[in-house]
């Protein structure tokens, strides 16, 4: 279609990446030359497990299961994290565990029609990254808002609301080292923000480094067309990645032909060096099931 | 996040990719095993000019220009097409030119409020689809609601309506051997539907053969955070390509650094077969700007 073409501003295109084989360089439209690794070669799978997923009656029992099983991250969610901060780092202390991601655990949503609840996630979200960074974490992981909370503004009201506020949350992200990390979910959750394309096309509007984004197998088995599409779309802004099995959100392999090989072909493709995550329940015996989900995912990874 | 989780009926996930390197076949999550052609061998560029790109003061003085530069695809405006089928026909008639896509020329919209808008959309949509399909056009283009088609409903009434009326309209594409072409526009004209992943998305929830999508550069620019993304996102669905300069909507080249390479390369993935149509302006004189582009592109292709 031809209308109104001639007052549209184009803005350049970001994505930092792209190799088919072997080691590439390309120039994106107007970015600078980035290099990408040999799809072959050296990329580990960095997987994760959320608090509420790893099994043991104790941080610290937790904290052993991840590292007997060679899971090289710990996720744990945002409520109350400012008072867990020392906990936390001395529970981490010599071992070869790192915290990723923070999950949520604001109050309030961006996008909500009352200057009060969008208050008070600005509030509760600052909290929560200052304990964040103070951690070492890449980023809080933040939803603009469920389909549950109203009112909220329509689509391009919403859109607007949330890129200024979070041009002032990424840059205090940034202060404490650490990101936003914007979040899509299907639609049975989330209308307004529903695939990683979408959630990147924010984040260049932001136009800040504090505000990122990331994909969920479990959402992206409901939204998504490609998972390999959706992580390049994602591109130099995606920061996390969530995983569980993908017809019941259990743990991977849980269900009949879980399959990641994929969208791993496309974390490869962006070099992604962060974490794979476990948010699942499970159906069996965690200490059974996730040794066999770590087990096929390396061999999903390989594969990819 | 972790809500909800049990109700939510999973879909498959339907992409026909997707090779990395050499001749390559990966089974997506739930649908058959695809073959994609090694990237670097046989793929075609196949380029289009619609009608009132191409220079000249008649159809057959714009036919010999498209044949003299080895373009292989007219892509004509579908209002009055049921009256220029037999011209049409006559006039492509021992050329080595084909009908690719039919360009929009439906009156109304389909996420109206007003069921007499809708009505009209499918009336002028169906006597456009059947025209095409007696020219042989694998797609007619249908924006599902611009910015200014007011009043519309809002995003999720106006996808589900879409739905509904776009898998009947696909099963009376199919009888007449074409299809629906869903076109993203960008958020200057169309908020309603502004990414191919999304087209797609829209595509595989209805569910027709006979509904399928489109990615334009020009709005890709805008939209998209990586044209590789978008394209490998569009999938099996991906249809039909529009594409101009990337500043100005011109002729792919009359913009300092156009640069379609990403973009190639993911239609390269998808072993895409169909036409790159130029939809543009010009700045310069057609008969000297439109072979630089040809030159350029085919350039481009070579490199993705």
């Amino acid at each position: 279609m031809n209308n109104r073409r001639d007052f549209i501003k184009t803005i350049s295109i970001g994505g930092a990446l792209t190799a088919i084989a072997g080691t590439s360089v390309i120039a994106s439209e107007t970015n600078s030359k980035v290099s990408i690794k040999d799809l072959d070669t050296g990329l580990q799978l960095k997987i994760c497990l959320q608090e509420g997923v790893a099994p043991g009656a104790t941080l610290t029992e937790k904290l052993d299961f991840i590292e007997a099983n060679g899971v090289v991250g710990f996720e744990v969610w945002g409520g109350g994290l400012s008072e867990r901060v020392t906990e936390i780092q001395k529970a981490l202390q010599n071992r070869k565990i790192t915290l990723g991601a923070i999950c949520a655990g604001f109050k309030g949503w961006l996008i909500a029609q009352d200057e009060k609840n969008r208050k008070e996630c600005m509030d509760t979200s600052k909290e929560i990254l200052a304990a964040a960074g103070a951690l070492g974490s890449y980023g809080m992981i933040l939803v603009p808002g469920f389909n549950g909370q109203q009112p909220s503004f329509a689509t391009v009201e919403a859109r607007a609301m949330l890129i200024d506020q979070l041009k002032e949350l990424g840059e205090y992200a940034l202060q404490h080292k650490t990101t936003v990390i914007l979040e899509p979910l299907n639609r049975e959750e989330a209308w307004f923000l529903r695939q990683v394309s979408d959630a990147a096309s924010i984040c260049r509007d932001v136009n800040s480094a504090g505000v990122t984004c990331m994909g969920d197998f479990w959402h992206m088995t409901r939204e998504e067309t490609s998972d390999m599409g959706a992580f390049i779309s994602g591109g130099k802004y995606l920061n996390h990645v969530h995983i569980a099995s993908r017809k019941t959100r259990n743990t991977p392999g849980e269900d009949e032909g879980d399959n990641y090989v994929e969208g791993f072909k496309g974390l490869k493709m962006l070099n992604y060096q962060h974490h794979v995550s476990f948010e699942c329940g499970s159906k069996g015996d965690k200490k059974v099931v996730i040794p066999a989900a770590l087990k096929l995912l390396r061999e999903q990874w390989k594969m990819a």
